[in-house]
């Protein structure tokens, strides 16, 4: 694992995984990614295929795990949910106690192919709906779609659901995969990496970014209240859901693909509407802020991502959980890398501030 | 909120809570150095009574929560099991949505009420027995080991597991804390930074330590057989577990209070055996490492505490929840300043190797 995990140029706008460029990375399946930053290569064909069979494989939850989904309340927060029933799957994995690579790798591939399956089951139940089980033969976006939906998504959604999740793999050191390792550093075992993830993930100023983007759209509802939201925001210096990165001081390039794809998708339905609405957000932050004030405050990942949910009619409150998907391989990426330095991580206070 | 939750002076071996020096804080109720930690200022006897009984108020678990105890294997790791059930009871909790510092508080009280009822029902039911009920009339130590005993423990006997749960309770920005604050730095509630403590803390790198340290003295059986055992330790190079800390240079204060109170609790017991083996162990280490080698490899707070499990009948596998009963006084406090910086921890990748 010679190759950096994640490479982020904030300046340029550049972010790699493994030193492959986002931009190349999003024309692959997801399952080629997730094997990228989990084992360090691009998969040759032949790997790939064996990768993509045995997640696809291990999606089916079992009885017990469907029993405390529905001990769960159907109101609470669905990262509420997903945190407990990723923690309570542990005990019917089979390798829990083995920390070996191998035995890792196992359970690696189990968390990333039924987190899908639960985040699809609890929201179903949420809903009054029966749970659906998953479809081995369709793709890693095209599944979770199909279990939320019950049929098959066009294949322009499939494609972007994939790129969603490719999206959302992986940032560095991000709160939630920064909590992953230090739960990692101690040696702790790799759901409990997961769910420590998972729990910091589920904060309003991490991953809870998504669906604050998708309240503030509807909340504008057409593209002509854009502007005056937008300034009355800045005029009583609000932060503005969407914009702005702690890293990148310019187009995170994340957010430029999921633009592109919010258009397409968005000219794929005959609807502009959503995306006008963000648009007429962009066009009015930029010039306020960035062209006016000279302030480095472009899209974030969250910004257009939460437009692409809205043509996908993904509720805000899946927003987080999804986010999770996608992020989960880039968690355990990070946890083998720490589990090879066997050095548990224990800053002295002073180090916070520099955080 | 203006004192340090901690100060450590690794090169003297002084540790305070709040300004508070661990060597009077001992003298204490638990309940008390809770109170000090979370709300930053001891309480006088009026707020010490109103706190207690709001603490020993909120012990009790619902049916649900007996249900989903029962819904765990009964082979698993405990803090497994501890993991799963505190993410599960967050549902029930009627200010989960409520982020003010009052709202935070009521979670915190019930936090740390509940987590020893869970650890006993699920202790009892994994070895056979009925969960008993907590008594709200006795400490937060002697409810402790009369919920998993069934009966009620002595005087000495409490009073040990009492100043345990304090000198547990907190210790700067230890791998488990860590984690706690960097999930709080994403306002993510309570239930997700205690959950993601526990997390970091079921390493065995981190909370494993001690039942490492059980296991050991139990290994070595008799005083005789500590010195080769230690030799030969030393002589492959392998850890010794339960000794030596990356912060303190010197004998950690901790180490000191456990190793008198195991002196005492032996001698209570007329039993020195335990305590004799373990000062073998310390002698020879000391001699070897810290005078021979000048190594500062002293006992650390896992060392003595692993004694008087043995003579408090306590098995090793409970350990790391002991710990967590402890702790959890600490992660919220940290929690509670880490909402008040509303900054989000996200370090750059090269800051890693610094922490």
């Amino acid at each position: 694992m010679s190759k950096n995990i994640c490479f982020i140029d904030g300046l340029e706008g550049i972010l790699k995984y493994r030193e492959i460029d986002i931009n190349q990375l999003v024309e692959l399946p997801y399952d080629a990614v997730s094997y990228l930053l989990i084992l360090g290569e691009l998969p040759v064909d032949q790997e790939l295929a064996e990768y993509s069979s045995r997640l696809h494989g291990e999606r089916e939850i079992n009885r017990e795990v469907m029993d405390i989904i529905r001990m769960c309340k159907l109101n609470i927060d669905s990262m509420e949910a997903l945190r407990t029933i990723v923690s309570f799957i542990s005990q019917f994995d089979p390798d829990i106690n083995d920390s070996s690579p191998e035995g890792n790798l196992r359970k690696a591939i189990r968390l990333i192919a039924k987190i899908p399956t639960i985040v699809a089951a609890y929201y179903r139940m949420a809903n009054g709906k029966e749970p659906l089980p998953p479809d081995r033969f369709l793709s890693h976006g095209a599944n979770f779609l199909y279990m939320i939906r019950g049929s098959k998504p066009s294949q322009l959604e499939a494609e972007v659901m994939e790129k969603d999740f490719i999206l959302s793999a992986e940032h560095e050191l991000n709160a939630s995969t920064f909590s992953s390792r230090v739960t990692a550093s101690t040696l702790s075992d790799l759901y409990s990496a997961v769910v420590s993830g998972l729990c910091t993930l589920k904060g309003p100023l991490h991953g809870g970014a998504r669906s604050e983007v998708m309240n503030m759209i509807e909340e504008i509802a057409c593209p002509e209240n854009a502007e005056e939201f937008i300034l009355e925001k800045i005029a009583k210096k609000e932060k503005i859901m969407g914009f702005g990165h702690r890293v990148y001081k310019t187009y995170d390039p994340r957010g430029m693909i999921f633009k592109q794809l919010s258009r397409q998708l968005a000219e794929a339905k005959g609807d502009m509407h959503w995306y006008e609405i963000a648009e007429a957000i962009e066009n009015t932050v930029i010039r306020e802020l960035v062209e006016k004030k000279g302030k480095p405050i472009y899209p974030n990942v969250d910004f257009y991502s939460g437009v692409i949910y809205k043509y996908m009619d993904i509720p805000p409150q899946l927003a987080t959980s999804i986010f999770a998907i996608g992020r989960v391989s880039g968690w355990i990426a990070h946890c083998f890398d720490q589990y090879e330095k066997k050095r548990i991580i224990r800053p002295r206070a002073f180090m916070l501030d520099e955080c």
